[in-house]
């Protein structure tokens, strides 16, 4: 029987546990989880901050009584230290503080990603006791709802990505004030600019304050409070200062790979752990999956770096099945993502206009706003969509939608993801069979229509 | 110039005269409209009729200045009488009873649907005067709401496909007691039995009567009203009687040649006319689309009649492309559609096990039930989604979706409809990047989890 052990608890781990007893219900995989919190959706911690979800212990996507009825043996409180890949051994540290070796026949490192610290004068003092939070695990989770129970009346968020933007609209729903501070010239850098703008209005129109452009530079304590002080980022012309009871430092996330590091498995892109399509490292029988590798991007067909839940997920299976004795490829990703801010949805796939031109494509953007339903039927909400595609060729590269949150733009960017995982052209959407009725679509879908804006309007 | 004259003024019909003025703007498109009501949405009448888009003209996909500032001419209230193909004439009918004749270079016709009648006793006698309707055209439906007006209380309706239960929630928000009878042991016969009696559910839950294996026979007006008679259907050993103030019947449509066929213009399936993936018929220079022609279906590769809006749209796009020298063709329909019964949405694309198993494949389908989004996130509803698949080849064949109207459904069936477009397997939906947010989908999408219920439960 394969001795199969897997470091990490989170979705490649728990992942490539359950695919590979699915795929050999023989095996009894063993998994290295660093805290007591397998299987948590990290991705729903702003709805715990913000009161939606109130029990913390909701947000496992299962139980650690689920996952040991699946056949998952779960060595909580434990950490990995290192790698002897001749011996085929992980050395932990478990809850005790001893160490243990673990042989292995094949091992899955699902490490995870750290949160990137950036270079701010004072923020290596400061902590949680100060006032000034991360957040990645549990852990950091805790720290911070226990902050919020102290009752901080104003709150500045550096970074305005995905989780910046949530939990921005989860300490403005604690009662916060809210400032969101980003260094690019706009909230949600995936995405396009004028999109972005979309999202700013929503967020001014909840009072939530949005200062672009803006590089902080230091965070220092004082008898008022954390003062967070910068300038602005194209000219440094600017100061900014503001000074508030609560700082979240939200600005994205690195690849963890100092397990994989003591093994000497090859790195790829930013850093990240590098892997092949079946999620092999270049160690024999060690294979990697989610933020800590890098990933296979289906339309450039190149790595990149892209460390997303879903796609933790499905490489997490591969590398499960494959570990096992199974042969599958991951497809690869198409960076598809969708966030929620306040009322609004944002979703996009594919590429963008400079990403498609920097691999040599000859990209054109064109934006459309349709109604998610026939206008004449109560309740229609415009799409703002904006579709990618190559001018030389004519295929789809990608596509942004920015709508209310009940106008099915997560569901309608998964139809454009689906059109470009089988590389259709911009014309073709036309041929899709969609679904109509007039409270729920139209004859041609939102999707359809802004690929014939394109058509109309680039060729 | 090419002349190019259109017969019909709903979807396929001004779907080909938009798309000739497009590929060829030299093109001035004739259209032949029977009615004063070109381009109405025909799927929006309940919803007029309901009290939900109060004034009928808003069911309007456009307005006729719209149409005649896009380049279309438009002939209102003129019935094409007879094509005489050596010629290349039409014969109309004008409004004011005088016959033209009219030249063309190219003709499409798209002269729609008529609704089936019955072989019911006493309905070629009744008429609205008396309570009984049909609902197809802009007449039809002033017809009915005239009957409204005089303030009937209770409605039967023949029929429990889409119109049927469009109408009997129409009816039911006009303050109407409604029953529904239907030929056959379930409503919405397009679905499986399961899912129609999710829908069955929500009628009873609404104070709707469904009556489904009664064949009805006989109308009669009589002074307590409209009786309408009839028995089981399976054994005739019930009899059914209900006496009523409004009866509709609405049991289907056939395809209406009767113009085609002066043109000795060849018929295919059901009747309908024949065309290829081209639109064209048999007759040189005539192109038919929409509701009055068979259409090719992508998965069985072979013709069938599906009258749907979606697919007239689509259909009499490429005639009008075609007809002004496009070589395009259709790329097929996969029956795809979805109707809002009250707060339910059902939907389906493909195949069904009885559709896939006479055309001599080996289906397998499987149920599951998967929350639109996180279910720790306030909202959570549950989607019931039915796949099929090939059992011998692995490929997905269809899907069949029942969930509230706020799941997603039109557009899950969508991400399908687009997996069926390009001959998917149902393992390989799990391939696919789609979308997630905690509130507004999971990290395997529900289309995903019922795809993985299908691998794992019958391969």
């Amino acid at each position: 029987m394969t001795r199969l052990v897997i470091v990490g608890g989170s979705d490649a781990g728990i992942g490539a546990g359950l695919r590979a007893r699915q795929v050999d219900p023989d095996v009894e995989p063993l998994l290295v989880v660093a805290d007591r919190f397998p299987n948590y959706s990290i991705c729903g911690i702003p709805y715990h901050v913000s009161g939606d979800v109130p029990d913390w212990r909701d947000l496992a996507h299962r139980t650690q009584a689920d996952l040991e009825a699946a056949g998952l043996e779960l060595r909580l409180d434990t950490t990995a230290r290192r790698i002897d890949p001749a011996a085929r051994t992980v050395t932990v540290t478990g809850p005790d503080g001893r160490e243990e070796t673990i042989g292995y026949d094949r091992l899955v490192v699902g490490t995870g990603a750290s949160p990137v610290r950036p270079p701010i004068t004072g923020l290596d003092r400061l902590g949680t006791a100060d006032g000034v939070y991360v957040l990645h695990t549990m852990a950091d989770t805790f720290a911070l709802t226990e902050g919020l129970a102290r009752e901080p009346r104003s709150a500045l968020i550096v970074g305005a990505g995905y989780i910046g933007l949530e939990m921005a609209e989860a300490l403005h729903a604690r009662g916060l004030a809210v400032t969101v501070v980003e260094q690019l010239p706009q909230v949600l850098p995936t995405v396009d600019a004028d999109l972005a703008a979309l999202v700013e209005e929503e967020l001014a129109r909840h009072g939530v304050r949005v200062c672009t452009g803006v590089t902080v530079t230091a965070i220092e304590r004082g008898p008022a409070g954390l003062t967070v002080a910068g300038h602005t980022t194209a000219d440094r012309a600017d100061a900014f200062s503001s000074t508030v009871d609560f700082v979240l430092v939200v600005v994205g996330v690195r690849p963890d790979t100092t397990l994989a590091e003591t093994a000497s498995v090859g790195l790829g892109v930013r850093g990240a752990i590098a892997v092949d399509r079946r999620m092999r490292t270049n160690v024999p029988d060690v294979y990697a999956a989610g933020d800590c590798v890098h990933t296979y991007h289906r339309l450039l067909e190149t790595d990149t770096y892209l460390p997303l839940g879903t796609t933790a997920h499905k490489q997490g299976r591969i590398a499960g099945e494959n570990a096992v004795g199974g042969d599958r490829e991951f497809a690869g990703s198409l960076g598809t993502q969708v966030v929620k801010v306040f009322d609004l949805a944002v979703a996009r796939t594919g590429l963008r206009d400079h990403e498609a031109a920097a691999h040599g494509l000859m990209p054109a953007s064109r934006r459309t706003v349709a109604d998610d339903h026939k206008a004449y039927y109560p309740g229609a909400k415009p799409i703002t969509i904006k579709v990618t595609g190559d001018t030389s060729t004519g295929r789809l590269l990608g596509a942004q939608l920015v709508g209310h949150r009940d106008t099915g733009v997560a569901k309608r960017v998964d139809i454009y993801a689906t059109a470009l995982h089988h590389r259709m052209t911009v014309d073709d959407i036309a041929d899709l069979d969609l679904s109509y009725t007039p409270p729920l679509g139209s004859p041609w879908d939102a999707v359809q229509m802004a690929a014939q804006t394109w058509m109309l309007t680039t060729r």
